[in-house]
């Protein structure tokens, strides 16, 4: 399939190498197809690992075996196919998943608990194994790689290639994060959504790192949809190698464990973002606040409704400032709101209050930000204190060019 | 707007008159169009009235006046306006109910608890009172109509008029029952949906007649969806004149009680499923069974997180057997399901069993199948015995194009 880049793309950063971490790429050609499709990226002895994953009741081997195994906290290689999500393959795809932490261990001489995987791709066809050892060969034999090729390596129906990186400091080390993610439709937040991982060379005990990288999940990855569709494949894995010198972080009284928290949920936004921002036929951003809910869970469950609205998602493509279509979205929610205390504001122009349009509403300013690629729609539904902020994308004719012609 | 009438569209039936029912409709001019768009229809006094309202947390003060007067169970009179639904309008929006309710009741001579009215279109805007009058007046001096002029003036976004009717027989006597409804987009199950309204000749105790609808509704208008969103406005009356001549229906132990409510039931899903022949876009009505779940509320629970799937509606739309997208929505539903027991069929061919996709699949008869216009899915959960059936139709193009310039 031949896409365009999205008009929301943005440029691949300048990212650095992170100690004890060493990617390559290669070729499985688990399609028809000229690319890069099989990442391998190897950890040095001492890194620590953290993760969430789908919560589908049908995940795919790969994301078993991950639940599986971070528990041990401690990875030694990643390996990542791309065209083939090997999900609801039974036990073939259980038999490739084992072929490939075996080949990964033998190679670095450590047990296969220590080998994370992922697939991502079609539903329903077993991995190949041959190709995956294949495409494994490959990459082992190939020079190190940078995080742009690793970004593009584990793309599938991406148009452009996401990673970003920040950095903190503790103990007087500043230490560095990176993260490449992939994903652009079967998005919906539900712990964790696509393909992502971060790298970083602080160091930390593994059940502190699972800790903040749940934390972070709660203001990313399970805060962006683009289309309510949960993968079967959804992995998100945080590998620290403490190559940064600083002494191991093992709890959040630790001097320099809040930084790093910032950092990693800093950095898993950005990541989140880049995946709306890729959303299938996406051509806007779309910020969506709801304030005064009954408790923060009540807002966010507002905001996903709103969200995941096919009617406000149309609406915002056709630069419509339908806001009679968000209070829909809100009475849909089945969360407690009233009519008659909702108010409704697009980008910083209020459109709605207390049950009733603004007197002397003014639309052109809401048109003029609704021409915008970044969107914003503040809802306050006046009952309490819950707060909370979702992004989405808009519903689009690339959408359905895309998704009625995927698999053939 | 002016839209291509549904490929989905049937004819609409030849349906007689119901004694003790007399429609109008007439002119109000909502908006800027030359058709007849509010409905005034009388009943003889006697006549039980019964009916399911939105569950949305900000319903429009037509449907919270239902809401309020159901409970008496007597009705001289039905107002429908369309083009405006007069939905999150506050005190404004009230002070149009009260408007046209003692309009209604002044004219009959009856309470205003009497008179029922509903109103579908834009939300937000207050419904025009002096419009709405001027539309009663042209209606009340109108001569009676049919039911084809009925259903054509409720209709907005409709792509064609739709009605139903049946018979049932009570005490030796033949009762009719006809339906009309409107509703294509905006369209998902919460107790009831769309505008729709049933008239009887036949006798019921209000009670009764409140007790059958809510069981019919289970089975129709609850099992529905377009495109996950819960309409402000969605409101199902059922009128019984009683002038059949039988002796009144006060339970479900009297003799014809249980025609009566296969009766209903089979009107309702017909009137259902013309919703989702007219559901925007759709190019093809889909029906999906899930058998084996843990419960019925389960299996429908999962039938509609198939059926709200945009990538199982896309790919229904482009005609591809993908069922990794249907295994995709089982695994989202957050139900009981175990991908190693999944059984999944399209049309009548069996594609995937115990979490494999069957021996020697020929995908042949699965892509005849889909070519055609009236697609089934058909999910077996496997770990129990619980049933459920829901109706929808494809996403494609055409819902982004009414739905991205609908307002403006």
């Amino acid at each position: 399939m031949t896409t365009a880049i999205s008009p929301l793309a943005t440029p691949f950063p300048d990212m650095p190498m992170i100690a004890g971490v060493t990617p390559h790429v290669g070729r499985a050609r688990y399609k028809s197809w000229d690319r890069n499709d099989l990442t391998f990226i190897r950890f040095e002895a001492g890194t620590a690992v953290a993760g969430v994953t789908t919560q589908s009741k049908c995940p795919s081997p790969e994301v078993e075996w991950c639940q599986a195994h971070l528990s041990g906290g401690a990875a030694r290689a990643l390996v990542v196919s791309a065209g083939n999500a090997n999900a609801f393959t039974g036990h073939k795809g259980r038999a490739a998943v084992e072929a490939i932490t075996a080949k990964a261990a033998a190679h670095l001489g450590c047990g296969v608990e220590h080998i994370f995987v992922s697939a991502t791709g079609v539903i329903g066809v077993p991995l190949p194994i041959e190709k995956a050892e294949a495409g494994m060969d490959d990459a082992m034999a190939a020079a190190p790689c940078g995080w742009a090729d690793v970004a593009a390596a584990i793309s599938t129906t991406d148009t452009f290639p996401k990673g970003a990186m920040t950095q903190a400091v503790i103990g007087g080390k500043t230490v560095t994060l990176v993260g490449v993610i992939k994903g652009s439709g079967m998005i919906a937040p539900d712990m964790a959504t696509m393909l992502g991982y971060i790298f970083t060379d602080a160091a930390l005990a593994p059940g502190l790192l699972q800790q903040m990288v749940l934390a972070a999940n709660k203001t990313s990855f399970s805060c962006i949809t683009v289309d309510s569709d949960t993968s079967t494949s959804d992995t998100v894995l945080a590998f620290a190698t403490g190559k940064a010198g600083h002494a191991p972080l093992t709890s959040m009284d630790d001097a320099g464990a809040d930084a790093f928290q910032a950092a990693l949920s800093d950095l898993c936004r950005q990541l989140a973002h880049l995946v709306v921002r890729d959303g299938e036929g996406a051509t806007k951003f779309i910020e969506i606040t709801v304030d005064g809910a009954v408790s923060d869970a009540s807002a966010h469950r507002i905001a996903l409704s709103i969200a995941n609205s096919p009617l406000v998602k149309t609406a915002i493509a056709g630069e419509d400032a339908n806001w009679g279509r968000v209070v829909m979205a809100v009475g849909k929610a089945g969360e407690p709101a009233e009519r008659d205390l909702l108010a409704i504001r697009f980008g910083t122009t209020q459109v709605a209050e207390n049950g009733l349009p603004v007197e002397g509403y003014d639309e052109t300013p809401v048109a003029a930000h609704l021409k915008g690629s970044d969107i914003q729609i503040g809802v306050n539904i006046g009952l309490g204190h819950g707060r909370a902020t979702v992004w989405t994308c808009d519903l689009t004719h690339g959408y359905i060019s895309i998704n009625a012609d995927y698999r053939s």
